[in-house]
């Protein structure tokens, strides 16, 4: 019995509210549990220096908390004057992943920018924060279409995460909270498409180490999750989701 | 007749959340039309340094928006490494206007901060964070009386503010929205407290200046608009809010 | 009688030193009181890349004090690698201040720069640095006007700044040196045109507050000291000033 | 066939020299084919504020390339003013890796840094790093015993790392060089102990995704060439390396 | 004949006006032809970190030049956000040069923090900061001993600095203007004693080299230059001057 | 007899390794006694900003530590996010050096970058890595004679660069290790053409001063160890050495 009373399987409770911020052209609230992240994207019509005249778009994530997202008040990082390690971290996390399940000749040179704003933490804030941001890009990119700037919709896949760790009990779970998070000897992130590829595994033991059997008992778990995932964000992208993986990819070969 | 089809001296609909967020001692999201900012204030057991050993009491604020709060994205200041002169400009507006309702000797060496984040911006962004900074700070310093920490609320009296300006056509109007302040010739913020008294009065005229009588009637429609807001942060602080201004000041006098 | 034996309505004694630095096109020396403001001002021939193409000028105003300026040294911006937040609005004052008087679209595709620097502080930098920057702005453009660079003087008007407050007394003064603005309840600034207009008000309680009927006492105030001001600008700029307001406006219409 | 002839499950030529620069407690230089990085640990007698007065030690790593390690040069970082967020995540890395071999509470309230310099770039650099750094840790921890400052050494097993990749023939191989991580479409790097448990577990694939067949076959090759790594590890700790895992942990329990 | 009219060994006229700041213990405007620096010495009641417990004193100077005070504005450094490596380079030299004839010992734990101020920049800015500040400097300590805060004024001897060059007609000269400054092929600075020794010599030719001969030629063109600086040193510090050289040196030891 | 049995005109041995760094155009692994320095030019198609359009190159240095090159620990500029006075001090050298012996016009609009890496330092870094980066720059340079891209070498002399400096003792030595470099009373840095001709003197006492008598010991002490290594350079450039101040110089002169 987990310290919420979930199985060690069960997800926290997920929430996703689409357009919850007006402006950007793709905007989620994303809860799960406690935790509560505003992924906006937005569409930019260049992309950085070192993609121009290629052809191709880009896509990039930034990642902050409210100073008190947490339950210690946290000095923001534009008084420090800079950004910290762990934010780094994270949002180059968000983009590696996004990029991976888009054709990114299929939209031009624009730039899709992925912003999650952590309003309210208790533990898995990239692994939800990656989760919403693919809804949030998804609506953003279907905002081209629908204006007939791009064919197709570039999107090759679905895509979440999830978070999966040993207690220092040693039992495997899935969907850390905040305290669990703080016990756990051993801390994944899972991410992965639709079609049950890995997009990036990152695992952690800072005091402890872990074993290849509670490697492939993580795995499992994840796979376990995400899948829970994946029908959320189709039920919540709808006919636009339908469109997922369906795009002509470039140079005009069919996936 | 305004672009919303508000009369001159009306403030658009206005709401405020209580408890918003989990964590924070006071936390509040104030929405006045399409205006959303989370203020979110935090008790802390010491002052800064220049404030040590005087047996006394700090308050500051911080102001922040979401890259995509606003029609077109900004970049954040975490990125560019520094606070805008904006930024600083509002942060230190707000914390001085918190602090003149509040008897810094009434609650020990404590610093409470408050966080101003601008999840959704249409106008107004300064003004809705001051009023709803006010109940956010309230309910944080309510939590020290409710510990027994302090023995009485030393907050002296209600705060609120507005804005109000001079559109090109030469009207004076109540609260501005986004489009309207784009438009405007002046614009003015006012900051008063429950007692009719004057915090803050800030008028600019970028481009045209105004005149005495012009001041006369902006200053007049302020009041129309500071009566309203201060009904709604009774109603929302409830029984806490009775005590504003009863408690005994520093030096044992009654107010 | 005040702590330096003026009366409430008088100001402390001021001098203007014209060309005091050999390089700038506009150089004035301001001497208010015990406060000395070098204001400089540059002109350079091209404007930010946010004003590019549109034709138009732009003014733009920076503030600093040298360490020592006042009683007790304070560390240098340039060594804290930033610059504080009360600079920021101070020079950001300044400069809408100042563009609230000239006509943009009549000075080509310039920027001048106006760069106060306060060399010896004693209350009421901001305000002795506006009413010298305008005359330092006035003899740069000036020197456009003498090369044949632009037709007419595009400063539309005459522009002061005058310092008032409340002491802890309760009287309202006009011109608060130092020792009085550390006394003092409230503090007010106010800039105005030669015709007077408003062009800036910012009153400020910061541990107090004030009625309706001491802004308006303030507010006479204020005009009593911005006329001498205005006489004083009148005698330094000479034949330059008698075409201030006598410009042909950008759209060919006499002011 | 490889693109240096290399077999898929052969690591480049490794060197590892000892007592490299003069000043550190422990120094080695490693070369892994042409990466070649300078790793220098070094002792302080007090550990960062968040870990005082907790009677235990603390590591940490900081990473850095020479301008001109790789084909192109690159700006330095103090001329940026910032770290990378790439730097932070390999120095956050390295120094996690370490501190799960080492009994924190075993050598008392000081600080080892280890400092890995790369000073020529051919891929794998930060998998190099960790190997190296291990042992020059182990170097500097060592000379604390050698001074008997501490009883027994504190490292409780050997860490290596080694990078495996799925390159865009589909081909898994380990040890990739410049060209081949240039060119894989899958990028791991695995932490392990000599005991063979999992310290870390970092896997990406930018633009491509990959299967958990592949995650089997790239762990298996990873432990092929770890195991070469430990191997030439403790031929170079030599007398030192043997009482690793043997010292008395903490609580005085035998490991 | 030089560009201005001076004979090879001619200083520009100098002029140095004492007290010239009202607040600093030490102040002095000293005007080198067109060159004017404001030179303020400040006396802090502790010394940095490095020093303190040692019972001694330290002298530290900073240099800054107002955007305005060259023929074209530079940006502020505060703007930048740091200080450029020329503006190091000679705050550096100023330091190290009045430290080499002030006894540290001999005024306790206090700091002399010396600004130079370019207001206006003509060649030769660092030289004259340096005569500048010793004076600057020797009032601020003097106020120690007018306050009986020491025994005996611990300056052991005058200092003052003079620049010499070879301008691109071979001719070696003493005091360079701007003009001369830039057409010059070598650039060298002398700091001196009273006593006649050097305390710096920094002589570069960047697109030129220079001969022993050419160097002894512009050793005794400084000499020239720099006893006149004495001379006016000693006229302007007066009666507190005279007691240069006559401390009584740490150790209890007559100089 | 100093610290480490030299006599007073000895060097402390020398060597240089070439190519010691694969990717850069030239490199030079320098070490002076224990002092061990990185020297590496790189050469890039462009100069900066300031030099556009002129058809001339640049030629600019970098000089850093490793944080454990020295006794203790320093703290990396990168982390600081700044680079020291002293670091730009001697970066600015060595370029200004460098520049000194190179007709800019002879190698197109390339800049030509030198890194200064020390890894080892035991006194005399700056002057080990002007006479290193002097070899590292004229190989980088050859490369571009070698691919035909200039038609002859553009290096007009050799440069090299000692220290000497006067011992507590009194007694004026060459080539002083960091011990005698604590101890010394005064420093000085002598940088010298092959011809004998000097680049740069810099000289200071920094609790101490000198005659004109010992700057003369210095000068000839120096002038003894420059001929050393003005040998050694040449038998490490070889053949590319014999190019040295034969090249056809800017406007068709022969030197």
């Amino acid at each position: 019995m987990r310290n919420d009373g979930r199985k060690i399987n069960e997800l926290r409770p997920i929430k996703m509210e689409k357009d919850y911020i007006m402006h950007p052209e793709g905007s989620v609230l994303i809860e799960v549990g406690n935790t509560k992240v505003i992924c906006n994207a937005s569409v930019e019509d260049r992309v950085p220096p070192f993609m121009r005249g290629q052809g191709k778009g880009w896509i990039t994530a930034e990642y902050a908390m409210l100073p008190r997202a947490t339950e210690k008040r946290n000095i923001r990082e534009s008084s420090k004057g800079k950004v910290t390690g762990r934010t780094m971290e994270i949002q180059r996390l968000i983009g590696r992943a996004l990029r991976s399940v888009v054709d990114l000749e299929g939209f031009g040179e624009r730039t899709v920018w992925v912003d999650c704003d952590v309003i309210q933490a208790d533990g898995g804030t990239r692994t939800a924060s990656i989760t919403g941001a693919f809804v949030a890009m998804t609506l953003a990119i279907g905002t081209l279409l629908e204006k007939k700037q791009i064919k197709s919709l570039p999107v090759k896949d679905y895509l979440a995460a999830a978070s999966v760790g040993i207690l220092s009990s040693g039992e495997a779970v899935l969907d850390l909270n905040y305290e669990e998070d703080a016990d756990a000897n051993v801390d994944m992130n899972i991410v992965m498409t639709g079609a049950g590829e890995f997009v990036e595994i990152q695992g952690t033991g800072e005091e402890a180490t872990f074993s290849k059997n509670e490697l492939f008992t993580m795995l499992d778990l994840a796979d376990e999750g995400l899948q829970q995932l994946f029908e959320l964000q189709k039920e919540i992208l709808g006919e636009l989701g339908e469109s997922i993986g369906s795009g002509q990819v470039a140079q005009g070969e069919e996936i």
